[in-house]
């Protein structure tokens, strides 16, 4: 019999757990950590063609900052716009932007709000790539580099905010541009990037916009269940029902599973293009669906991730729910979650692994230093209950990678425990903004921490919503925070220029 | 006829100057930037027993903490004394020093006033040796660490600062510590680790003594003239005639080595063990002579270097001045340096190069990282003029150790160009203490930045002189500036308890 391994979620922006369950009693094992990026998500080249004008640069980084070692240089690709910047002689602001884990240009195409503010900042527009991800690959190419734990040893957080000082350090340079203030922008783990750079690299940059970054996601720090309460109660305020339902469904799906034929009925049931190879992989699908969902529940249309409606959380319950008086459990959720996977229902069928040969590089990042725990709790949450264990993510991330996860490492590097204390007396000018409809809310900063150190909560945003392009159809509460923050910048670089005429004076 | 080069210093906690002297015009280069620690300083074993007591122990580090390559750990030594510390319950502090380049046991035995305070602070003491020396090498012994580049590619101050919060991490888990506050203290180099604790691990400590630490001494931060200057005021001020001798004899001894004999001359004069090959070596014996004797210009009878009088450069003048009427200068200067190298008179001749076979880890730091510009200005300087060429001290790191420098790399890691802003903002309860006498005081914060970040200037002292042992010939000033460190160390754990108690009390 054995143990079936189950993917119950691979999300963008989100938690990749992969959850091992016994046909005898479910024991579950979290795999891998959290992921932020469905696999396939920024990694293509198949997505719209740009908004915005830039240029694209490479610049050559060290592959190590931190040893001497005699490794190849790599190409740092970065989007450069100067159009709107008005220069280094009335110190135009440089506006940078955190790459994370994906292609730069992705992520330059779903950040409108560094586009839209910078003509009116004077600023000069930068989204660096960030190592291992897009083009910007070591060892020539992403094979080479994603060949094995050597080529893979330097894919690290602090490895990627070195890459970032260095280039503004010589951008700087180049444009003559040191007394320009640098003003960083990150969402989800750019937003850690850029809240870990304040702290690591204050003399860099003078603030940074740091949206949902959960940066307390480890170790003890936030209670484990946190991420999938928050998904949980996403659907739980739409619908009671439909959170039952969806909680229900997974012994449904096991049950199914067990019987004879039960995986081709599954396969028809979702609609999968290949037969069924465990209820695993089903558990996986569904578990992405619901997170992302949670993620990207935006009050208007987008398509992000997905081509979706608004409030789409409401759009799958009100599936799941209004079905026919006698349609069964399993009809119900491929009713709803056709809303995230076949919104404009060109679907035919449905490929389980959105990614089968790839290789994620932040299945690495959290097999390494991301090691966040995460755990589904019986009561509150829709999801199977799920303990988290570190042994198993020790014994997985080996077997994957030959790695060994430093599971301590982040909050020793970065600090975490006693974070209020370290950004009240040690950070400036940072906001942590944060949507309570995001999953990754709950592990980042929701409190004011000092005048300058600032959350900007929002009770209806969802992933860092803020960063996004603005629509007509944007809420007023998001109007106000894009506002809030404009403002709120426009101060950090006002202070900076006071305090430089200052010293000019003396 | 081609080039000599010539060593113009090797320096306990001071600057290794290499020169190049063509016999036509004197053209000068520096070949190493500079070095804090003569090489036989502080890495032998043959120094006096310890005069504290502690436990020596192991802790098992990773060779590098920023990527995930698969190196083998290496043992750092650490010295740790429970003795006095009053324990978890009662959250006694842990005094932690910030070991540099040298034996660790050295620096303990020389760092008396953190054994003295421990008792009266209930603390715990711990002194971490610096990576890659004393006993902390890597790769099983010191030959194979430092065999090439590759094996020292990880000595860099990075990964150091890595190394000693990872051990202070894991420390106060061992002792169920969690909440016990850290201070650092450190000295010279690592004072510059121990003040830059505070800029990137502030999460890790509540304070920081950094004495003697120039943290400025890079890029143009500070005129490269000055260490030179400062030594030579220090002459100066004692007596201008010995200044002008001093200032003479580098000429003298040129020319007289370009004689028929006149090597053997020199030889003779200096009273030297071997044949003098070049007038550089023998530049840099005096070099070496005048800056450290700068350095440990300390007010009263001391063996921290070498057995000196009080006021040594006193004594070196008097002997230079006044030597009977029709004494040459080359052995009014033999007279004068005797004092540094045979005070207590029995040397029977002696060896220039004090450590021919060995390699200096700080020579690798100073080729890397470390990159300090050091000139000697024609008016103001004793020593012969030189300007500072980058470009030799590149061909020269690369012909000694096939290295590149990255001679920006410090002040892009840790800032420098605008430290007070940065120490303003982000720093806090850090003690600059620096005595002016001290060539190093020069590339130091001098100033007050903050109500907690701190200057402290006396004008009579030398080189980290607040932490060593006290003595009965302390001068007032000594006793009150320890005084006054002893009360701010005391208000940082004070500021600490209050928050902790108000927390608790939440």
């Amino acid at each position: 019999m054995g143990e079936h391994k189950l993917n119950l979620s691979t999300l963008v922006f989100s938690v990749a757990v992969i959850i091992v369950v016994s046909h005898s009693a479910r024991s579950l094992a979290l795999k891998h950590s959290p992921r932020f990026l469905r696999k396939s998500a920024a990694t293509g080249t198949d997505f719209a063609p740009p908004q915005f004008y830039y240029e694209t640069r490479y610049f050559q980084q060290r592959l190590d900052h931190f040893s001497f070692s005699d490794l190849p240089t790599f190409p740092q690709r970065y989007l450069i716009s100067t159009e709107h910047w008005v220069g280094p002689q009335r110190l135009g602001p440089i506006f940078f932007y955190c790459g994370n884990e994906g292609d730069i240009e992705w992520f330059a195409q779903n950040t409108g709000f560094v586009w839209e503010i910078a003509p009116r900042f004077g600023a000069m527009v930068v989204f660096p790539e960030h190592r291992y991800y897009g083009e910007s690959t070591p060892f020539g190419s992403a094979k080479e580099a994603y060949k094995d734990a050597t080529t893979l040893s330097y894919l690290t957080a602090e490895q990627a905010l070195a890459d970032f000082s260095v280039l503004i350090t010589d951008l700087k340079q180049n444009f003559s541009a040191n007394d320009c203030p640098v003003v960083l922008f990150g969402g989800s783990y750019g937003g850690m990037l850029a809240a870990w750079m304040r702290l690591k690299y204050p003399h860099i940059a003078v603030g940074a916009l740091a949206s949902s970054a959960p940066i307390l996601q480890f170790e003890d720090i936030v209670p484990p269940e946190t991420f999938y309460n928050i998904v949980s109660n996403s659907f739980k305020r739409e619908s009671f029902t439909c959170f039952n339902y969806i909680k229900q469904s997974w012994n449904e799906i096991t049950s199914t599973g067990q019987t004879y034929n039960g995986l081709e009925r599954l396969t028809k049931t979702f609609n999968l293009c290949q037969k069924l190879k465990s209820t695993g992989d089903l558990y996986d699908w569904l578990d992405s669906a619901y997170s992302y969902l949670a993620m990207v529940n935006y009050p208007y249309p987008s398509d992000f991730l997905m081509t979706l409606p608004g409030h789409p959380i409401r759009e799958v319950c009100k599936r799941i729910d209004g079905a026919p008086a006698g349609t069964n459990i399993l009809e119900r959720i491929y009713e709803g979650v056709n809303v995230y996977y076949n919104y404009t229902g060109k679907e035919k069928c449905f490929e389980l692994d959105d990614d089968p040969h790839g290789m994620s590089g932040w299945d690495w990042q959290a097999c390494t230093e991301m090691v966040m725990p995460m755990s589904s709790n019986q009561d509150s949450s829709m999801f199977p209950p799920y303990e988290y264990n570190y042994t198993s993510v020790k014994e997985e991330c080996w077997n994957d990678f030959g790695v060994k996860p430093r599971p301590k490492w982040i909050t020793t590097e970065f600090g975490g425990h006693d974070i209020h204390t370290t950004l009240k007396k040690f950070g400036s000018n940072i906001i942590f903004s944060n949507g309570l409809l995001d999953p990754w809310s709950g592990g980042s900063v929701l409190q004011n921490i000092s005048e300058s150190v600032v959350s900007l909560v929002t009770e209806e945003g969802a992933h860092h919503i803020d960063l996004r392009p603005s629509t007509q159809n944007d809420p007023r509460w998001l109007v106000e925070q894009r506002e809030t923050e404009i403002k709120l910048i426009e101060g950090w670089i006002s202070d900076y220029h006071q305090k430089n005429k200052a010293v000019s004076d003396m």
